[in-house]
C-alpha cells in the first residue's frame, strides 16, 4: 500500500485549496483501484482498464477546468462598461485607459417683468453639450467639451492633463482657471439657475492655458497662466493674457458637516485693448441672475484700461441638511490715467426638506453631485431643496474715466426650489426680484424680475 | 448499510437537478467506500485515507464550480454593449439604464433645371447628426441630437422624458411637437428625398416645449405647448408659443397590412410679431421638393398675422409591398384685420421589387424603418423600391392683405426609386418636376425640375 | 466482465479529448461498480444504489459543464470594446460590424514677429475634432468628423463608404480626395505643425464626392470626382466640380528602411467663378507655416479664372530613425484671356533620437502613427524628433493677368523638435523663419517669425 504520495495530495488538497491552482481530481478513484488491486480484489487486467477510464475522466475533468479559466480570465481581462447613475464610462482591464461619454442638456422657461420693457416671457435650451473624456497611458487625461446652445458651438474644454506627479494635475488647453467658489462649482450642480450677478464680472472663467493643481483631504491649491481664450483673435496686438492662483480650506470636512474657506487673487492684461499707442475702451457687462434677458442692465465703460486685479474672499458651510455659502469680490481696473475699484458679494442659504447633505469635494475646493436619497423610478420621491439669495454689485466708484451707459450699481433676490428627481435629473424654479441704479446718470432705478423654471439632465 | 441520506440526495440528484444548484459530487465514491469498509473489503485505515482523498477531490471540484458560478454571474449583471443594425446601444445588466450614441449622414447631389436662373447643378451634405439618447433610473429618458449640415449648428432634439407613468410619455425641451404623418415619420425613413412642399408651411417641426404621449397596439395620441424654439430670440417681445395635437387609429395593422387614418390640429400665436401696438408681416415659404434651389420659390407674406389654425387629415394603407399614403391641410392666418386660408396636399404610392412590407409604429402612428429581405454585404441584393408622388399647394385665397413676391401656388410631382442596400443604407435618387403659379403678380409661371440623388447612411 | 463499450470509450477519451466535446465523465466508477458487483464484491442492491450515485454525480457534473459552455459561448460572441492606444472601439463578435469613438486636441502657443505689425503673440485651438466612424454589415463603413476650433462648425469627414468588391474602396460624400503626400497624412502624424506653405494653394483637401481606391503592398491608386464642399452655396451658378487621381510606388517598403514614390493629377473647373457671361477674380492664398497670423501674406488674385490642372510628384525615404520627405508642384491656371503658373516645393529631414522609424502605410500611401519604444505613464521617456524644412512658393510668373496685393514669392525655413509622449499624445515646438517677396509690386520683402508650441492628443 503506497498511499504517500497521494497523501500529501491529499493534505493539500485539504489545506491549500484555496490557494492552490483548482484542478480536477479523481485522486481517491486511483487510491482506491491501487488499494482493490494490491489486495486482489480486482485483477491486474482491470486494473489496468479502470486506471485508463479515471485518467479519461480526469482529463476530461480538466479541460473543463481549463475552460472556466480562460473565461474566468477573459472576463477579468475585459474592458469594463458602466452606466452607474446614468453615465457611460469604458474603463480598460488593467485601469490604465478609461473613457467617458456624455452631455448635458438644460431647458429653461421665464417669464420676465421688465421696467425696461426689454424684455417678454421666453424660452431657451440654457446648455447642450457634449463631451468626451478620458484617462489615457495611466499618467494621461483629456476631455473635449462642445457647447450647442442658442445653435451655436461654443467650446467648453478642450485640454489635455498630465497626473504622473504625484499629488499633481498639470492642465494644457481651454479649460477653468478660475478665481471663486461658485465658478468652479459645474453648472450641474451649481444651487441656482444662474450664479450670482458678480460672476459675470469678477469671475475668470474657462481659458486656453496652462495650470497647476494639488489639494488634499481639507485644502486644494490651483494656478495658471493663461491667454484669452480658444481662438486668436488678436489682429496687429498681443493677445490678452492673466494669471492667477485660488487656495481653499476646509477645516470641518466629513459626510454632513463643512466648513470651507477660500480665497483668490487674479491679474489680467488687457492687451487687445492696445493699438496705436493708446488704450481704448474696456466693458465691463452683467445680467441680474437671468439669463434670458435682451440686454446686460450692468454695463460699465471705461477708457483706456491696461489691466486689472481681482481679489476674492469665499466661506461655506454644511450642517446636515442646511447649508450657506458666501462670497466677496473685489476688482482694482487700472486705466492709464487713474484706477477705478468695482465689488461684489453674495450671500445664500439652503436646506433640504428630504435631509441630503450638499457634498463636497475638498481636493478641488467646490461642491458637487447631489444624490437624493430616494430615486424618482426606483420608487422613491427625490431630494427637495429650498434657497434663497442676496446678491450685491457696484461696478462704478463714483470718479474717473467710467462711461456708464446702463446699470452700474444693484442687487439681486433670488427664491430656490430644486427637485432632484435623480442623482442627474432636475428641475429648478426661481424667483428673481433685482434692482438696477444708474447712479452716474440720469436714469431712475429699473426693477427686473422673473420667474423662471429649468429641466435638467447630464448624462 | 447507511445510504439513506445518499439515498435522499440520488433521488434529489435525479429528479431536481435542474433546480438544485448545481454542486460538485462524489457522492458514489463516498458510498462505494462505506459498502466497501463496512463489508470488509477495505481496511477501515484505508476507507479513512481514502474519503479524504475523495473529499479532496470534491473541495476541487467545488472551486471550479464556485468559478463557474462568478463568472457566469459577471456575465449576466455586465452591461450589454451592441451594434445590432449598425447601431451602438449600450444597456445596463439590470436593464434600468441605456444609452445609444449615433447619427446620420445624407450626401445630396442635384441637376437643376429652374426658369427662374436662379440654381444650377450643385452639392451638399444635407443632414449630419450627431446624437445620444438614453434611459436613466428606469423611469427617465433623454436625447441630445445635433445638426451640422451647412457647416452650422441646429439642435435637433434635445429633451428630458418621464416615462413614469403606465402608457404615457411626458417630454420637455426641444423635440418634434408635429402635426402630420410625414413630419412625424424620420428623415431616415420618408419615402423621397423631401417632405412633400407642404410640410415647410404647414408642419409644425421641432419646438421647444412639453409634450405628452400615449398610444396602443392600432392607436396614438400626442399633444403638445410649445414656444418657439431652442433660443430666446425674442427682443422686448414675448416669444411666440402655440398647441396642438394629433390622434391616429390603425383599424388594420399587421405586419403586411394597414390602414392608418389620422387627424391634427393646431393654434400658433405670433407674439414676436407685435411691437409698438401692430402686428407686423410675417412670411409662409416653401421649397417645391428640392432642397438645393436659392429661393424658396413659394413665399407668401401677410400684414399683421396675430395667430394662425392648422387642420390635418391623413390616410395611409400598406399591401404587402404596395403602400400608399395621403395627408391634407388647412391653414386659417389670422390677422387683425381679416384671414387668409392657405391649403395643401399630396398623395404617394410606393411598390418593393422585392417584396417588402413598409413597416408601421402604431404607437406612434408613424412609418420606420425597412429591412430588406436580403442584405448587400452578407450576400443579398437590397430592397428595390419604386414611387410616386403628386403634391399641391395653394398659399393664396385671392383676397386680403397677402403681399406675394414669389409664387402663390403650385404642384410638384416626384418619381422616385430607392435602393436599401441594408436596413441602415440606402441610395435614393427622385426626379423632380414643379410649377409655381404666380397668380397674383403679372409674373408667368416657373418650373423648376431637378435629378437629385442622396447616399444616406444612419448609425 | 464487459467493458468493451467503456473501453471504446477510454481509447475516444485518451485520443481525441482535445476534439471531443468536453464531457462531465465518471466512467471509473461506472466501470468499478460493474467489476465489483460481476465478481461479487457489492450485492446486485448495492450496485444498484451505487450506480444511481454515479449518475447524479455525473448529471451534477454535465449541468456546470453546460454552464461552462454557455458562459463561455457568450464571452465569444460578446461585442468586445477595447481602450488599446487610448481609442474606444467596438466591435461585433462576428465582426461584420465595429464603432469607434474618437477625436483630437490641439492646443497652439505662439510669438511672432512679423514685419507687416499684422500679428502679436496669441493662442489658439488649432484642432478640436470629435468622430464617430465604424463598420456595418461587413461591406460598409462610415465616417462623421466635425471639427469645432475658433468655435465654429467644419465638417471634415462625412461619408458612407463601400468595401465589397476586391481590394477596392467605393467612398460617396465629404473626404480627402487629396494629392499630395503631406495632404494625404492625417494632421496627427504630419512632422510639423503646419503642412508646408505650398499645401495651401496645391492640395485638393476635403470635397464632396466620389472616390475610388486600391492598393497593395507597396503601391496605391485613388481617383475621385468631386463636387465643391459640403454645402451647396452657388447662387444662380453651377458648383465648382474637379477630379484627379495619385499614384504611389513603394519599392523598399520594410518596418525601418522605405524608399516612396508618388505622382498626382488634378482638375479643376471653377464654375462658381462664371456669371453675367464672364469669369470674375480667383484668389490663391497661402500662410507661411504659421497658421495664427491674421492676414495670409501670398495672395494672388487672377481674373478670369476658367480651369486648373495640379502636378504634383512626391519622393519620401526612411533609413531607421532618419527620414526625408520632398514634394513638388506645379499649378496651370488656365483664364480666358492667358494662363498663369505657379509652383511650389518642399524638402525635410526628421532624426527620432529615440531610434523610432517613421511608419508608412503602403495601402494608402502615407505616413501613419508613430509609437514611442517607451511611454510616458508606463516608465518610459516617449519619443523625441528633431526635424527641419526648407519650402519654396512661386504664385507668379511676371507676366499675364495677375492682380497682385500682398505676397507672391517666398521661401520658409522650419525647425521642429517633437516629443511624442505616447502613441497619442505630443508635444510640438516649431521656429518658423519666413520671406514673403512681393516681385510685382513696389513692397519691399517681409520677415514673418514665429515660435510656436502645440500640444496634442487623439482619442
Amino acid at each position: 500500500l503506497k498511499l504517500k504520495t497521494s497523501s500529501l495530495l491529499i493534505a493539500g488538497a485539504l489545506f491549500g485549496a484555496a490557494v492552490l491552482p483548482a484542478q480536477a481530481n479523481n485522486e481517491a478513484m486511483m487510491d482506491l483501484l491501487k488499494v482493490l488491486r494490491d489486495q486482489g480484489t480486482i485483477t491486474a487486467e482491470n486494473y489496468e482498464l479502470l486506471t485508463n477510464a479515471a485518467k479519461a475522466d480526469k482529463e476530461s475533468a480538466d479541460a473543463t477546468e481549463a475552460k472556466v479559466e480562460k473565461v474566468a480570465k477573459k472576463a477579468d481581462d475585459a474592458t469594463i462598461v458602466s452606466l452607474k447613475g446614468g453615465h457611460l464610462k469604458v474603463k480598460s482591464g488593467d485601469g490604465d485607459f478609461s473613457a467617458q461619454i456624455g452631455g448635458r442638456v438644460m431647458a429653461d422657461y421665464a417669464v420676465i417683468d421688465d421696467d425696461r420693457d426689454l424684455d417678454g416671457n421666453g424660452s431657451e435650451i440654457r446648455r447642450a453639450r457634449i463631451f468626451l473624456k478620458g484617462k489615457a497611458f495611466n499618467d494621461w487625461g483629456y476631455k473635449a467639451q462642445v457647447d450647442f446652445a442658442s445653435d451655436e458651438v461654443t467650446i467648453k474644454d478642450m485640454f489635455i492633463a498630465y497626473n504622473g506627479f504625484e499629488n499633481l494635475q498639470l492642465t494644457l488647453g481651454n479649460h477653468k482657471i478660475s478665481n471663486g467658489l461658485e465658478a468652479n462649482t459645474s453648472s450641474k450642480y451649481i444651487t441656482f439657475m444662474e450664479r450670482s450677478t458678480i460672476d459675470d464680472v469678477f469671475s475668470v472663467g474657462r481659458k486656453n492655458g496652462l495650470s497647476l493643481a494639488t489639494g488634499g483631504d481639507n485644502w486644494s491649491f490651483k494656478t495658471g497662466l493663461h491667454m484669452d481664450g480658444i481662438d486668436n483673435d488678436n489682429n496687429d496686438k498681443d493677445e490678452d493674457y492673466g494669471y492667477g492662483a485660488r487656495a481653499t480650506f476646509a477645516p470641518i470636512n466629513d459626510k454632513t458637516r463643512l466648513i470651507h474657506l477660500g480665497v483668490s487673487a487674479h491679474h489680467q492684461e488687457f492687451e487687445d485693448n492696445f493699438s496705436n499707442g493708446a488704450y481704448s475702451q474696456q466693458r465691463f457687462r452683467a445680467r441680474p441672475e437671468i439669463h434670458m434677458i435682451n440686454t446686460r442692465p450692468y454695463d460699465t465703460r471705461i477708457d483706456g484700461v491696461e489691466d486689472s486685479n481681482t481679489y476674492g474672499l469665499e466661506a461655506a458651510a454644511v450642517y446636515g441638511p442646511f447649508s450657506a455659502q458666501a462670497e466677496y469680490f473685489k476688482k482694482d481696473v487700472n486705466t492709464d490715467t487713474s484706477d477705478v475699484d468695482f465689488n461684489g458679494w453674495y450671500v445664500y442659504g439652503s436646506y433640504f426638506l428630504t435631509g441630503e447633505s450638499r457634498p463636497y469635494k475638498a481636493k478641488h475646493g467646490v461642491f458637487s453631485r447631489v444624490k437624493p436619497k430616494s430615486v424618482v423610478g426606483q420608487g422613491g420621491m427625490g431630494a427637495w431643496e429650498l434657497a434663497v439669495r442676496y446678491s450685491d454689485i457696484d461696478l462704478y466708484d463714483g470718479s474717473g474715466p467710467a462711461v456708464n451707459t446702463l446699470g452700474e450699481e444693484g442687487d439681486v433676490t433670488t427664491l430656490g426650489v430644486n427637485w432632484y428627481a435623480t442623482s442627474n435629473i432636475r428641475l429648478m424654479a426661481n424667483y428673481v426680484m433685482s434692482t438696477v441704479e444708474y447712479k452716474g446718470t440720469a436714469k431712475s432705478d429699473d426693477d427686473i424680475d422673473a420667474f423662471q423654471v429649468r429641466g435638467q439632465i447630464d448624462f
